[in-house]
This record gives structure tokens, C-alpha cells and sequence, in this order.
């Protein structure tokens, strides 16, 4: 039942030693989600004991050579590791022109197919499901055509309290009944309110991804209360006027936007490689949302889920 | 003074986590020649104290993605670094289409020359010279079109022995025509010959590189008695077939090469990913050229100078 980031990546387009580009893997319940697929990601996956079998998606944000140059190097690694399940890749849609590329010229290995889902929305959209899982796009705000990502775990069935059932001895067809949310008339006609006989098993689990973009007004709106936020913080808050000519954002505008959100925690990443130490990202972010972590590459980010009864 | 190699990447076409995929640098004298370029070349180029402003020229051996993918974000990261430099690639004919994909859509920032020379011959040819050194490539035997680098310090000019100079009291110009490996005539009439008079301030060093490969009769000629051989060695003997279908090499067919040529040292690498162990790889190909290394990623080589007088 796990729900948990895995960060491959948190470098900016320059990469240094022990920072790649962007990617990350979702894992939910064991199933893979990538996003993002910067230089490195196929070498750092191994580094991680992730299998590249078990990815089932890849989302890519934008165009830009640090989110995506781990792509070719990955598609062919699944060719030669015999995969024959579909690919989905949801990207922008000038990515269909860089898969065109690449399987023409290294695309010979490759026997299983790879569905490109072109990205183009004004606001957040369902683009993808799975079982208990669903992904929503949105745009974000930066040079090119640009979003991000809302993993939303799905609303579980409802579970029927046992003392409930033998209180009022419900039946089979009653118990599903309200496990479908619905009231219950007894057979002496009282009826039961379906709050007063169920309860969720947990708590659906949310994640957001937002890189790259600078702040707009509607972002807070669109990841409102997720359980885990991760918001590129490029730069430290000196470098506000570098952040806002290249569409990118500071740790204060950055944990502004948790804050406004509601979100219960923020992490950061895609740091400038300018600054080795980045202990000022985190206590200038905190100053603003104190439940702020720093990204590093390999790093673990479990979202415990919160089970009730 | 220094010639040395430096070890990037030793993967084949599955890279692990410990070994990337192809990648190498010779550093001869300070300045820089990349030797394929596998994804992942420019952090190990960070790891290792690499700068990316002193790579005057890359080499490429063939456009399968384990010695090519690492490219697209080298050239992006040498863009925003401000390089303004040429930048020269010797590649197969058909990296033209692969530059041509990558400045169409990731070279807006690209603000230096990156001049591409086909690499075709059916014998070795200088492509490259600069002070102190000169390149040639050659043929190689693999499945696509694939070429090996021979890099030779070029022939320094002959120094004169001092006590020479006082024996027979040369002048300047006799000197500079000495220097220049002419005999002397002496004033009464007598012939000096040059070898009694000069010798080499020191031995001009070399390096082969030859990745992939399945062997062939004339290698061995092409690369004979470089002080330093890299030769790939996919597979140990057990595989000799999945070699010889894959047109790669083993172990002992690497090890023959060296030995048939008269190589002062052999290093090996292009391991395949089913052997996290490589010790059954140093021993069979030691049992056949007793001076192999195993080269690891991050090994650095150096070739010392030898200096007479």
C-alpha cells in the first residue's frame, strides 16, 4: 500500500557531482510512475534497485535537455531488456518529434510500442488512471509549453462498521448497498444515514510536481491540499529577478505557494549549481513553510497512509 | 608533459550502477580530447575535475546510444557555460542527421561552431592534429559503421649533445641544422653524422582506442606497439559465440590483439552487464598478454614520459 517519491535528480540545467538532472520516480504499491527523464536517470534507477519493467508511464514536463535527455538512453535499455508491455509517455506535443528521431535512427531494438499522449490544457486535466491511482496535467508558467503533475490515489470503497451490522442486521445486499455511499431503509422503515454505518478505510494520498515554472495565482488553486508538494526552488531569494526572467522560482515563492496550497509538506529541488551548499534554500523556504524538506539525489519520501477503523 | 587517459565510463549497451557507458578523455598536456561520449559523460567529466571548456575535439567510434547519448547534453551544458570556442567532432557520416535533430530543437543557446568531419576510410587516415600530437582513425569490425583512434605525440625535434657542441666547436647554424637531423660538415672537410651528434629529448607516446569490435587480421598492424591499448573485451571466453554474432570481442580475442601487436600495456573494458565481478576478465585475458589492466570507471592512466640525457 506504500505511496512514496523517489528522487532521482535535482540538479538545473547545469548538472555537478552528486546532483543529476530532473527525474523522479512515484512508486505506488509497486507499480512505477516515472517523471521526468533527465541525463542520468537510467544509471541512477539501477542505483536504486528500481525496474525499468515496471515502469508503466512516463510523464515529461517540458522539452527542455534536463528533463529529457535520460530518454533515449532509457528506451533503448527497455528494448534490450526484452520489454513488450505498452509505454505510455505523456509530454508536450513537439515530444512526438524527438521520439521520431530517435526511433528512427536507434529505434531498431524496439518491439514494444510507445503511445505518446500529447499534452495541451489551460487547466488541470485527467490524463491518465490505474488501478487506485489517477494523474491530472496542468500548466505551469515558464518559457515553453510547460506543465505539471497531480497524482491523486483514487476514493477507496467504503467499509461498513461491523457493530453497525449487527445492531441493525443488515443483509448482504444492505451491506453493499452501503458500501456503494448509500442510505439504508430498515424493514420497519427507519431509515439509517449511510455516515452513521461506514467509514473510509483511508485516507486517498496526493502528490503534485511542479518544475519548471515561476509562480502564477492559479497554482496554489490547482494543488490545494495535497499531501506532498514538490516546487522547483531554482534559487535562494537573492536571485529574484534571475527567477523571474527565466520562469523559474525562488524557495520563498516557492513555500509561498505551499503555504497557500494548504499542502501538508513541500519539498524543494532543482537547484542552481552555483550554490554546493543549499542550507540556505532550506531555512529561507522554512522561514515561509516551516514542513519544508530539501530534494537530494536518492533520497525517499514516504507518504504513510493514515488508515482508519 | 602529461598524456594520460582517463576513464569515464566501461559499461556496454546495459550500464550499471557502477559502470557507465562508454567514455574516455585523454588529457595530453592539458588539453582535452573526448573519446565517445555514453549518457552520463558530463557528470563523470564533473566527478573527475573535468573541464569542459579544455575539450578541444570528440571522438566518436559509432552512433549506437552506449558511446552517443551522453552528447546532447554535453553540447547543451558547454552552451551555458559560455563556450565560444570551435568544437570539433569526428564521427560517422550519419552524425550529421544526429546534430542536425539536436540544433533543430536544443541549440537555440549554442552560440559556438561545432564542425563535424565523416569519419570514412577503409585504412587508417590522420584526421586531427594539434601541437604535439596527431590522430588517426580506422576501420573497426562491427555491426554498423565504427571507427578506432590511434593518438601519437608527433616526433619532437632532436636535441644536440652539449659536449658535442664544444668538441667540434659548432656554431648556430649548425646547430638549428642538426637540430633539424642534417649531418655537419666541419669547416676542414669532415662529415659529421647526425646520430653522433643528436638525440631524442624523449620517446613520443600513444594510445589506441578500439571500441567495438570483433577481431580482425589487420588491427593488430594498425595499433602496433602503442605503449597503451584499449580494447574491448564485451565478454569473457565462455560467450566466444554471443561475441562473434554480436561482432564484440573477448577477453582472450582482446588479449591476442595486444599481444600480436607488441603493445607495451592493454586495458580492457565494454563489460557486459552480466558480470559485476571482473576478476574471470583480468585473468583469461592476462593468461594470453600478462601486462593487462581492467579499466574501472574513474581509473585514470597515465603514460609517463620517457626522458633521455
Amino acid at each position: 500500500m506504500n505511496f512514496t517519491l523517489k528522487i532521482l535528480g535535482t540538479a538545473s540545467a547545469l548538472p555537478i557531482s552528486d546532483r543529476n538532472p530532473s527525474a523522479q520516480v512515484l512508486d505506488v504499491r509497486g507499480r512505477l510512475l516515472l517523471i521526468d527523464c533527465g541525463e542520468g536517470t537510467q544509471v541512477r534507477l539501477r542505483q536504486m534497485g528500481l525496474s525499468f519493467i515496471k515502469i508503466e508511464a512516463i510523464f515529461i514536463s517540458h522539452l527542455h535537455g534536463d528533463h529529457l535527455f535520460g530518454i533515449f538512453g532509457l528506451l533503448s535499455t527497455m528494448a534490450l531488456l526484452g520489454r513488450t508491455g505498452k509505454l505510455e509517455i505523456f509530454a508536450p506535443r513537439a515530444f512526438s518529434s524527438v521520439l521520431k528521431f530517435f526511433m528512427s535512427w536507434f529505434g531498431e531494438g524496439v518491439k514494444y510500442p510507445i503511445e505518446h499522449h500529447s499534452l495541451d490544457c489551460k487547466e488541470p486535466v485527467e490524463i491518465f488512471s490505474m488501478k487506485n491511482l489517477t494523474v491530472q496535467a496542468f500548466p505551469l508558467n515558464h518559457k515553453v509549453d510547460c506543465y505539471g503533475f497531480l497524482f491523486k490515489e483514487t476514493m477507496p470503497q467504503l467499509n461498513v462498521k461491523k457493530w453497525k451490522i449487527e445492531q441493525y442486521g443488515l443483509g448482504v445486499a444492505q451491506i453493499a448497498s452501503a458500501k456503494r455511499g448509500e442510505d439504508i431503509t430498515l424493514s420497519d422503515g427507519e431509515l439509517i444515514p449511510n455516515a452513521e454505518l461506514t467509514y473510509l478505510p483511508y485516507e486517498p494520498r496526493s502528490y503534485a510536481y511542479c518544475s519548471d515554472t515561476a509562480p502564477f495565482e492559479e497554482l496554489p488553486l490547482w494543488v490545494k491540499g495535497v499531501d506532498l508538494l514538490y516546487h522547483e526552488a531554482t534559487y535562494p531569494q537573492e536571485m529574484t529577478p534571475q527567477a523571474s526572467a527565466r520562469f523559474h522560482s525562488t524557495t520563498i515563492q516557492a513555500a509561498q505557494c505551499a503555504k497557500d496550497a494548504g499542502v501538508k509538506k513541500l519539498v524543494i529541488g532543482h537547484y542552481s549549481s552555483k550554490y554546493p551548499d543549499l542550507s540556505l534554500f532550506l531555512n529561507e523556504a522554512r522561514s515561509i513553510f516551516p514542513d519544508t524538506v530539501l530534494s537530494k539525489d536518492r533520497d525517499v519520501i514516504d507518504i504513510p497512509i493514515k488508515k482508519y477503523e
